[in-house]
């Protein structure tokens, strides 16, 4: 028996379609709105700075991508970001290739000190936001979950929020518990914005719930397990791609039941 | 026997080949352009200040969607407009969540001066549109079509253009003929700006028609078989997605006579 | 027996997974991390003035596309060529109708004096950018690739690069060698963007090589071959694009022996 039951987050997402407002990159938009229209979110994609806080407050919960900046953006982001804090809605951090270059170290310190409800990230990227909070350098984005270990830990208790390391496995931790998942698919990797997708289910399962931990990991195990299902009829990428939505939008308790595989533990 | 023959209009459209100008969100640039390819038409995205209004003159239509704004863009579509006016083209405006912020409302009313040729929208997008010109406000996306009725009816007397509200059921009117289609299929709002490609296949069909409201109307009645015909197919969203690309590509007289669902009466 | 393998080039490709960096327009984006995913290349998108030099150092090659120009990116996209020139990586332009206007047209002169290692375009594209350059001007885009010809082996002279004209038949020279391509597939134009993802799957194959000639040719009789079987299998667009991710990905030395069609002459 799960202590953790994505289930029942799938359901409360299903039942509430949170409206998820996205300021994510150009490449991930398009696939991360058919993303969370699939899993039962109505996502929105608004990003000037004349109108995205005002837009946050109408929303249930935000994203923050920092995949194509540009100096607007990110005073858009920033101003989202505390109309989200203002009337309590979540945030999660999207840090893609934080450590590549100056200007993205320079936001994603800037993001990071306005303490995300969630950072979900691959291990090079949740190394690079660590690192420059506390020394160290990002490095290839190749690192197993496991090597993010430690990172994602301080980050953790430093932002007083959740981290979730994705890879061919996931670690979830909120500096006081740790999950780790398994599933999946190989194809995962081969199709764009995935990743950044799955920021937006994130937030999806962060809009009234009870336990940011908790419904991270209910978010990534229904991930996990629609790209099992997938990979089971997928002839390559493209039509990966195409399983995969069609596994959102029929998962059910019972695929879960059967498929997450998903531990939790005391962090170190 | 009906008074409007989309199959006419959808043989227009691929014999011509309408070179459609769009000024659109990030989220539905690639949907939208794969749409006009599938339907025969030949879409271009163009939104730069330096070059939008030159661009608006080479093609047979415009296209203007305010779903991803900024300050640029607005001048953009406002300079693509006259340009459009000037050599006598159509042009269509999708007002994306129009009612949903301050910024929203004003380029909206900034661009509903400029008189489109078709507007199309949800309920709530006319229903606010409206409301800004006469008084009332912005309601909820899931209302039905038919609560927009009256909204539609004054906002094309308003602007001497045709209105189309679409959802489960579509609305066309040009303040004195009033069409009711059915058709389409549950999955099509669950694949992201589906609707924003509707709009360019709107501008495809005005370009060289006669008559602007029975394009509009043989555009609806287009996309709803279309979408009918994937439905019976599809899996889910993803694979809905792609069998309505193939459905419009393929999309013939003798499915249109057989599945298009339409009744036109005058406006009350 | 063929002069050039086109499965030998495809093996460094999937071996070096290189990092590409491109600067493309908003519709592109998507597809073509997909496609460069799928062919075994690592995808990055990146644009802002802030960032994109310093990340084209860290990239195998760059490619520039202006399908969707503004001024910051013009400005981004020149930083970036100087960087890639820099670190002798090789950069790859893809001028999307620069014909059309003067901003492209303006545009288009500008990157062409930084003398791109390989032009990949249509054959309108081609004959507009050799007239700029030279006198005359751009025709209708369903020019054949032959009657590109001799604007392609000027510009490849004048440039000392690879030019590649794409289309029902594809053409390309580096001024001394002119190679000739059939392949591909009714449905590929049907598909956006397909010619701009080519681009990028041309730069992946230029990172490492030793001959760029060869490099451009074996990228696109991968294509091509990839797009024959895909059409094999598709019902339309849409499941073309799907089905040409999966041939992309599943692609090996036995097809491209079997069905590769390519001639390679010395220029006139």
């Amino acid at each position: 028996m799960l202590a953790i039951d994505p289930a029942a987050h799938l359901a409360r997402v299903r039942e509430t379609s949170p409206l998820v407002h996205n300021i994510t990159n150009h490449v991930a938009m398009n696939s991360m709105a058919n993303v969370l229209l699939a899993i039962g979110a109505s996502p929105a994609m608004v990003h000037a700075r004349e109108e995205a806080a005002e837009f946050t407050a109408l929303a249930a919960a935000l994203t923050v991508n920092i995949g194509t900046l540009s100096p607007h953006w990110v005073e858009a982001m920033e101003a989202s970001v505390l109309a989200a804090s203002e009337v309590g809605h979540p945030w999660v951090l999207d840090p893609v290739a934080v450590g590549a270059t100056r200007y993205r170290r320079e936001t994603g310190a800037r993001l990071l000190a306005l303490a995300p409800d969630v950072i979900r990230g691959n291990a090079s990227e949740i190394i690079a936001l660590a690192g420059q909070a506390g020394g160290g350098r990002g490095v290839d984005s190749t690192d197993p979950a496991e090597a993010a270990r430690d990172a994602a830990i301080r980050l953790a208790r430093q932002t007083d929020g959740v981290i979730a390391v994705t890879g061919k496995v996931d670690l979830v931790t909120d500096g006081r518990r740790i999950a780790r998942l398994e599933g999946g698919h190989p194809l995962m990797p081969r199709v764009t914005t995935l990743g950044c997708a799955l920021t937006g289910v994130v937030a999806a399962f962060l809009a009234g719930a009870d336990d940011r931990f908790e419904a991270t990991v209910a978010a990534l195990a229904c991930y996990a397990v629609a790209g099992e299902l997938a990979g089971e009829v997928a002839r390559g990428p493209g039509s990966f791609a195409v399983a995969f939505l069609d596994a959102l939008f029929h998962l059910d308790g019972e695929a879960l039941a059967e498929r997450a595989r998903l531990e939790v533990d005391d962090a170190p």
